[in-house]
Formats: C-alpha cells, structure tokens, sequence
C-alpha cells in the first residue's frame, strides 16, 4: 500500500539497533520504562499521582467493580503503552509483557460497546454524552492512540485481537463522522486520529481508513465553525469549566480556518504537530499539493521563527501553545517533551514528502535534546516542561514559573509525556532510514542493522557511530548483487566540514555532490562495500535570530546535534552571573557521574563579582568581573545530579 | 496631638506648589483628572468600562433605582475621588467642584445604615453577609479610603458632615471588632483601614481610633489564623470563585505570621505597604520599637532586593505580588501604579520615624518613574501595570503578558490607580519636608513656599528649583526673628557631587556635613537668608545587584531621579538588538512633542545585524553589528507618542 509514495519507511522489523547510544534508551525503556509504566498504569508507584487507567478499562470492561478514575482522556495512556509494548515485541520477544498486553487487550476488547464505541470516560461517567463535545473530550484522540497501539502490536505480534477492536470502532466512527446528511460534520479537538488513521488504512489495506483521515483533515476550520457551532448547542459551556461561558479561541484547537490555509503554527503545540502530521501523511499518500504547500510552510514557520534551539516547541504555558514569531521566552518557556516528540514525528513525514535535510535535522535536533531530557537515567522520572533556565527558587515562589519543575517527577496524573517518549524510543530504529526505488536516505546516525528491498534487490546497511559524542559514520553494504543505487547520507547542518570516503578512497567533491542537505553517493555498490563520513564537531558557540529578544547578547554553546548547558553544580549559584568569552578554546571532557561517554565542555569566561554592593540594588556601571572557567553538561543530562540552577543562554563578552 | 511624634508632617493648607514640574501635574488633576473621573464615576465616558460608583450610592440612599455595580469595592473610588477633590479645594477653592462634593457626601450620609454602617454593595446586594468574608470582601478598605476622603475635605472645607458620616462609621467598627468576647477577632484582607483610622484619630483627637488601629495591627497574622477560621465558617469558599475550595494563601494578605515577626515583603504588593504604612504610622505615634524594628527590616527587603529600578513593586501579575528576593522580571513584571504610590506613602511615613535620606530617596524614584508613569499627557488614559518591557505583540499573543498593556487605557473596571494618582499629586506638597523642634528636613525638591511653625517662630520656606531636570535648588527663609535652627537638605544617593552655598558663601566640608543622606546645615537664620543647592546630574549607566538574574549582563540609563527607557518611535524596532557602549558620551536635548523641558538623552550603541540570517533562526556565532545612535527618554513620559516597543534594561558592550 505503500506504493504510490515516492518515498517510503523501512518496517520496524527490518532494523535493528546495535550497541550504541539508543540501544541503551531501548534497554533501559525495555528493562525499566515499560514495566515502571505498567505498575503506574496500576497504580501501584508509591507516592506517585494515580492513573486509573487499567482500572477504568477493567471496570467498563465489567471485570471490576468501581468508578472512571483520572482524566478525560486517561485511556490514551493504556494505548501509548500497549504500542511501546508492541515495539518492544518486534525488537525483543518477551512472553511474559506479551501476556500482559494479551490481558489489557482483553479488557479492551470487553470494554468496547456493540456498537463498536470505545472509550472508558463515557461508558461509565456520561453514556448519553457521546460525541456531543467533540472540542474538549478527546474520544477521537484516545481512539487514535489505540489504534496506533493497535497497529504496533498486530506488526510486531501478528495477533489481529486488538486490530480488529479498533477497526470496528473506526467503521463505527466513519458511520457517526462524514460530510453526508445525518452524520456530524466534525472532528476531535485534540488532533491524532488523522496520522492513527493513516496507519490504519497502512496495516489492512482498508481505503475506507485513509478517506476518513482525509474527511477529518479537510472538514477542519471550514465556515461555519464546528466547535462553535457545537458550544453553542451544549449551552456555551466548556468541559473544564462549565460556569465559563467565553466563546472558545478555535485557533487553539487549528480550527481557526482551514488547514490548506494555514501557514503559522498556532495554538496547543502538541495538537498542532499531530495534526501537520496527519496532513503531511495525507499529502503524501494522495499526491495533494496544496496540502503539501501547507505543510511546508507551517514546517518553515515553526523551524525557522518559533522553535527553540533544542527542537522544542509551546512558547508559553499557559494553552501549552506557540505564541507568535521569534516570541521564545527562556524563562517562561514550555517546551513539552511530547511536543518535541510531536515535532519529530512530524519531520519524519516531511522526509516522504520531499528531499530535504532539514527534516532530518529537527528530528536530530529535537531526539538528542528537548526529547531525552524529558527522561531521568532512571527511566522512571520525567518532565512535561523542558525548561531553557531553571532558578528553583522561582518555580517556587513566582507563579509564573510553577510550571517550570527544577526536577523529573515519578509520574503526572495527566501523563501524556513518559508513554509518549517510550513508545518514540521504542520505534526509533524505523526513522534511521527512509527509500525509494532507486534511493536511499540516512536520516539519523545510529548504530543498526536494516534491511531494505528496493531496486529489485534487498539491501542490508550496518551502520556504526559513536554520535552523538563522535561525528564518525561508517555504513557497510551487504548486497546480493552489484547494483547501481543511490546512498544519500544527511550532512547536518551543524557540521562544517566532513570527509567521506568509500572503501578507503576518499571522494572528490564532483563525485560527491550536496544536494538539498545530503551528499549523494550513486556508483555500482557491490557487496561489503563502506562508507565512511567522518564529520568534524567542533564546539560552536550559537547565537539566535536577532528578532529572538529573549536571547539578545546570549549565546549558547553546541557540539554537533548536542545543545549543551550550565548547571549549579559544575557552576556555582547565579549562572547569569557568566559570561562565555568568544573565542574561548574548549576542553572536552568525559564526564563522571552523568552518563558512560558524555563529554563535558570547559570553556573561559568571566563571572561578575557580587562583592562592594554594599547592599544596594542600583548602581552605577562598573565592570568588576573575575576571570571564571565556565563548564557546560549535555542539555539532555540536565537535572541528573543535585538540584540547582541551569542556564541554557548565557551572556558573553 | 501630633507632639508626640518627634519628626511632624506640614499640614497641606501651609504648603502651596509654585510654578514648575509638578504644579502642571497638580493643575492637570484639577483641571482635567478630577472632572474627568467625575465623569466615570457617573458613568459618562463613552468606550470606558462602566463604574456604577456614584449609582450605587444613589441606590443605596434610596435616590434611585436599580441594582449595585461594579466591583465588591467600587465604593473607593468615590472615596478616592473625594479625597482628591478635598485636596484640590485646599489648593485653590473651587464652588463648583465643591458643590459637586458636598452633593455626594448628602448621597454617602444616606447610604449609611441607622448602626454606621456604610458599604453599597453589601447593603444593596448582600444584607445578611456583612462582616462575614472580611478576606475577600474589602469591607474596611471601603471604609479606610472613605475615612480618608472624610479627613481631607474636612482639612479642606471644615466641613464636618462626611467627617461625622465615618466617625460613626468608625464607632461601629469599633463595637463589632476588637480582642474582646463577642467580637470579632479579625481585620481586613486588604489593609488600609489602618492608616486611615491614623488620620482620623489625628483629626479628631480620639484616642479610640488609634486604639482600633493598633487593634488591626497587633491582631494580624495571630495564631489560630482568623482568615482560616473564617474561611472554614463560610463553608471553604471563596468570593472570587465560589467553587475553589483550596486554603487560601493568606501570605496574600501578610497574615502569615504576625507583623512584628515579619522580615520579607510578601503577598499582594499594595495590601502589603498599605499595611506597612500603617504599621509605620502607629510605631511613631506609640514609640512602639518593635514595630518600628519590622517597618525597618521590611523596607530595607523592599528597596534592596525586592524593588524596581523605577520604585515600582509586585514581580508578577498573580496576585500583584512580591515573589521573593531579586526576582525582578523584566518581560512579566507588574509593578502597579497603586504599589508605587504605597511604597511612597510607607517611605513618608518612615521619615516621621528616623532620619534617614534613604527614605526621601525612594519617595523621589517612586514618584518621578513608576507613579508618574501611570498617567498619560492628557490627564484621561492610565497603566495600571507599568511595564519594564514592551513588545507590543507580545502583550496581544503571548498569554503571560496580556496584562502589560502597551498604550494608556481610558478608565478601568477595577479603576484603583487612576484616582489613587490623583489623590496622591493633589496631596503631594506635604511630602516635601517633615520637622521636629529644632530640624527642618527636605526631602523633595519641588518649587513651593511652606509654612512651618517650629522653634518657637514660623519659618517660612521658598524653594526654587528645575528638578528633575536641572540639579539646582534655592531655599529662601523668611523669618520673624533671627533663630538658630537646623535645616537638613537630603543629598539623592544618585548624586555624587554638589555644591552648598549660604547667602552665596560656599559651604566647606566641615561646616556641611553629610548625616544619614542630609546634608546639615545648623546655624542662625536670618530672614532673607538664602541657601543654594547645586548638584551635579550627568547621565549615568546603571547596573542591577548580580543576583538580579534578569538584567545580567544589562544596563539602564539614569540622570538624577530619572529612569530612562527606549522607545521604538526613537529607535526603530527590536530594540533588545541594540547594545550601549560603556564610555559613550550622552548628548542632552530638549525633546519636543514630549512635555515641556523634557530632556531625551543621545549616546552611541551598536545594532545586531539582521542581515545574513538566511531564513535560519541559529547559526554560529558571528559579531555583525553595525553603529548606531541610541535615545532614551524618560520612562515616566514612554507611551506618549506611537504604540511599540519600549525597554529600560539594555544591553551593553
């Protein structure tokens, strides 16, 4: 089915990570994160936030007598889980988590009505309110996020239980959502079902799925305005206030004016990358340009005018919402970490739309920063809010900056964040690579082993690195045959100056072109033959868009895709007392205590002194600096040692 | 009743302002202000959001129909208004103004219930809950600005009719609160009443209002704590929002702990110095040490940790609070005009309690920066919040700072500040000098002839001077008799240089000396004798406490008791892309379209350069910058001209 897409993804069964950086965040997600998470979803993590959400699914399912615990939308976690878990089956049996899923999958299955409806929340809290308040519910989300749970574990396992759970309730939903009479002209308020739809209509075949996606992704913010329209019919209340009576912003929910006209990302940042998802796999998949025009120019928008230097996105906390262009606040940042995930997502889609490296940047960019950090070491704590500067005094006792937690947290009652990072870990392996007949693309640099059939013949690529710390790749062909083919490997937009070479002859550069961020191998490849890009990584020292107010005279301090920081404990307290000194040399450091391979960054700079103030605020100008070595850590360790400040922009001199 | 406080207040009728930069501040409150406010007051400004103030009384006095409006505490207005207006009559008589007044005082009397009692919106709304939500309610704040008007149009008209209106007021309060069985045992959760029983008692002679004050005073924040108690009374709700059950934070309302014990400025900014202010008012007036000692340590947080470089208070907009020590946020400041004014009245108040310049020196940065700020040319548009920072799109898109509004409002639902200004610049002349037996001190530099009877003789003071623009001040005396006497001029803490001069006889360093931020002069005064201040007022680049995390690494400018900001109108926009240079040379000149003798101030910088991005938001760092000319102006006069961007804290090179 994957055919008519000129480029094309590689299954997850196909790849395979290899000793590395990742395969470490696998194990750990394998060892700790699915089986922590399985015991929150039970809620059996002491001290923690309840979740209820195998609860509520045994209780609907009439297994277990009780009430709806949790949020609204407290079933989508039961499903971000099952798909880790079905990611996890395909890289690794384990009978033991597969009779797990089986159980859970049963109680799904118990719980879905005759009808085909699924979801927990209104069978047991509202059954007659169903589809009546499509903006803030979530029914659509949370049956999105179990079809894609579906689709990972019917791939990994073959086992259809759960598949054809959903597929029920998604003919269901193509029999209540539609253009034609009698049907309700609407869509969710929190955009997911469109890409879980696509991935559908990829797992059965089924056209019926894609047009539903479609009919979602074109109904959206047309005239006259559904949300209104349906506020308006439920009494101008909102769910989660029901006294508020203000007509909702629609453009929170991307419903402001239709998708094909919307060129700035707006509103709730999570909704908004799922929903450009959506649209760029329709896109793709139908051939439709003005849905591919529109994805690009929101993609330009965001990269280019309203994304942090560490690929997250949500400029403000309060809507969890971008705000406008070059507006990246630091210190009232929100910056969730299933954003950023949103946002890679949304690349890698961009990257079957269209040759262009900066796709595989962001997903760089946003994986190896705003996204891990979400993490603890542990696997088992975690932030929602990835801060660009933490003052733990202030998230204490300035409202402003509550949200701003100064540590990882066990779990949250709305915990969108720690599923959604374990099921991106868990897939990460199938976003390596993308193809085409006569193409391959390397997207990310990862220690793996995939397999691809293209060209009449299939292809095998063992990739070895040492990123993100060593900016060396090495890519060994195992081939059936000689065949001529192209090898694009992304050349990221951090690096400089590379090298590559095949089978130890270096390339001239005529014979190694750039194109569109990628340097284009095409020869005869026979079997065994290796490339090799060696890529310099320099520490660099950033600096922002000067429309970007909040990092006016700031700089911060990158090695390769890494986006590093200052931390209390290497630093002392008061990190905006430093200044970097350009043209600094750095001393690269592994680093005990954080992480096996970190490298810290030692640069000069200088601190302002605090002593003569004599207890004044104000005074006059006088420089009185010492001379200071400044050390940064990898923005994604932050967090993992004492509690303290950390800076990501620093003044300099 | 007055004598047993060491250092006095001059009585407003024995003060007149000359001609000069705050008698046209003074002649605009009378001229347009208080007419204009008469206006919304009643209702009358087209486009302006309803007041409902004078309406209320009407009802409330059975004069008209209809319903209450407006805020639990729209009743202050009226009682700002009036206490506006009996300063102006006590400028310069004006029958109709007071006809007006008097008018309003015959509604006020009756509205006042047959046992004192006197408040429209529980007498018209809420009969059977007075007294019951003294947290939320501002039942004694009505009452302690009503008091306050009732003294001023006394003073000014000794007119006894509102004067009686609130001693009977006051009567009441004092049979339903006190520590005795059958009373309440509790005080206001916005303080004011405090300072304003002070006044009445100053203007009556009785002791038992005193008492009461002290009453509020030493009963605040006691353990059990009579905001939870209350709050458990009335069933855990909240006026604001009924269905919030959480405990209040009555930190908000400096009832934590007991004022004595209290060492950090907290909660909601304006309770919290209104509070202050009285605290100061009753350690003068009882020689109270340990109250005195919680006065000091509470100032000295505010003005060396907690404190805008423009005397404005209150870190964030929730709550219109302190946060805690040097968190100044420039981008989410608050700052409200109101907490400006009540940080001046707490400073004044401090001056009757010890000698110490510092108090003046506040009273100067307060009033010429965030107070003055707060009122636009035109005497009709007002900020209730006096931003740091202004980008305009930002106030509009990003939700955290909605409340920083970049161009003046014409009248306010919740319309404390615009009243509060004028009550405060019709009063201003009794702020220049306080004096005991044998001290006269001068604390502001104001063009007026004073009046002070102290020594045994009257002395008159005549002070000539162009601040804020011009450093030079001239004080002539004129005496009954010749009287050795001291008169103690405050020397700024911005001013590093200047010249005294006696009858044109400079003044040596033995003879003049420098105590506690006053210059003394002791000697025998002739009448005619003339004495000449000459300080010297280049500009100054200032620099924040290194602790103060948001000006890392920035500067502003300042000449004499002048904050300068920089506008877009001046500077093109962006204006955080511009740096200053450290040792530029500042060029002065009189800015037409600002205000008359206004000074702008020119000195040289450098731009970022836009140029070269390419599209990209980061990029390594490269110092393209190009010369430029940077204007400030002060930051009283920002928002005049263009709607844009505005910044005090700049950065530099």
């Amino acid at each position: 089915m994957d055919n008519m897409n000129q480029y094309r993804t590689v299954g997850l069964e196909k790849v395979e990570l290899k000793e590395g950086f990742f395969r470490e965040y696998q194990e750990l997600v394998q060892r700790v994160v699915i089986p922590y998470q399985w015991e929150a979803l039970n809620d059996r993590i002491p001290e923690a936030e309840k979740s209820y959400a195998i609860h509520n699914f045994k209780v609907a399912a009439g297994l277990e007598e009780g009430e709806f615990g949790g949020l609204v939308f407290q079933d989508s976690d039961v499903a971000k889980w099952l798909e880790a878990v079905g990611y996890s089956l395909s890289a690794a049996p384990d009978p033991e988590l597969e009779k797990q899923a089986d159980e859970v999958i049963e109680y799904i299955e118990k719980a879905q009505q005759e009808d085909g409806y699924l979801n927990t929340f209104f069978t047991l809290k509202r059954p007659k309110e169903k589809w009546t308040n499509l903006m803030d519910c979530h029914e659509l989300y949370c049956a999105g996020h179990m079809m894609e749970a579906a689709v990972a574990y019917y791939n990994a396992t073959g086992k259809r239980k759960l598949l054809d759970v959903m597929c029920r309730f998604a003919d269901h939903i193509n029999s209540v959502f539609g253009t034609e009479e009698g049907k309700i002209h609407g869509y969710d308020g929190h955009e997911e079902i469109e890409l879980a739809l696509v991935k559908l209509y990829k797992a059965t075949g089924e056209e019926k799925y894609l047009n539903l996606s479609k009919y979602f992704i074109d109904e959206r913010g047309k005239e006259p305005n559904f949300f209104l329209l349906e506020w308006e019919k439920r009494g101008k209340s909102s769910f989660w206030n029901p006294s508020d009576h203000r007509q909702p912003e629609v453009s929170y929910n991307q419903a402001h004016i239709p998708v094909r006209e919307q060129t700035e990302a707006i509103g709730h940042a999570v909704r908004a990358v799922y929903l450009y998802s959506g649209m760029a796999d329709i896109a793709a998949l139908t051939k439709d340009e003005s849905l591919k025009k529109a994805c690009k120019a929101l993609w330009n928008n965001i990269v280019t005018k309203q994304m942090y230097i560490t690929g997250g996105i949500g400029s403000t906390h309060s809507g969890e919402a971008f705000t406008f262009d070059y507006d990246l606040p630091n210190d009232t940042v929100y910056q969730e970490t299933c954003a950023s995930i949103g946002l890679f997502l949304f690349a890698h889609r961009m990257t079957l739309l269209e040759e262009n490296g900066s796709y595989g940047d962001i997903m760089e960019r946003a994986l190896y920063n705003s996204i891990i950090s979400g993490m603890g070491f542990d696997g088992k704590s975690f932030f929602y809010v990835n801060p660009m500067e933490v003052w733990p005094k202030a998230s204490e006792k300035n409202p402003e900056r509550k949200h701003v937690a100064p540590v990882r947290q066990k779990w949250y009652g709305c915990a969108c964040c720690p599923p959604n990072l374990a099921r991106l870990l868990m897939s990460l392996r199938q976003y390596i690579y993308t193809y085409s007949e006569d193409t391959i693309y390397a997207h990310l640099y990862i220690p793996s082993k995939a397999e691809i059939e293209a060209g009449g013949s299939k292809i095998i690529l063992e990739q070895n690195t040492g990123y993100p710390w060593d900016g060396g790749v090495r890519i060994k062909l195992g081939l059936n045959k000689e065949m001529e083919y192209t090898l694009k490997l992304r050349i990221p937009s951090w690096c400089r100056k590379y090298q590559v070479s095949v089978n130890g002859e270096a390339m001239t550069a005529e014979a190694g072109q750039l194109e569109n961020g990628f340097l284009s191998i095409h020869r005869n490849w026979c079997d065994g033959d290796e490339v090799v890009l060696q890529m310099e990584m320099p520490v660099e020292i950033i600096q922002s868009h000067p429309e970007v107010r909040a990092n006016a005279g700031k700089v911060s301090i990158m090695r390769g895709p890494l986006v590093y920081c200052l931390e209390e404990t290497d630093n002392g307290p008061n990190l905006s007392a430093l200044s970097l000194e350009i043209g600094t040399g750095f001393e690269l450091k592994e680093e005990a205590g954080l992480m096996k391979g970190a490298l810290s960054i030692t640069g000069q700079g200088f601190r302002i002194s605090d002593k003569e103030w004599n207890h004044s605020l104000y005074r006059p100008f006088k420089a009185e600096e010492e001379k200071t070595e400044i050390k940064a850590i990898p923005y994604f360790l932050w967090g993992n040692r004492d509690k303290g400040e950390m800076l990501v922009w620093m003044n300099h001199k």
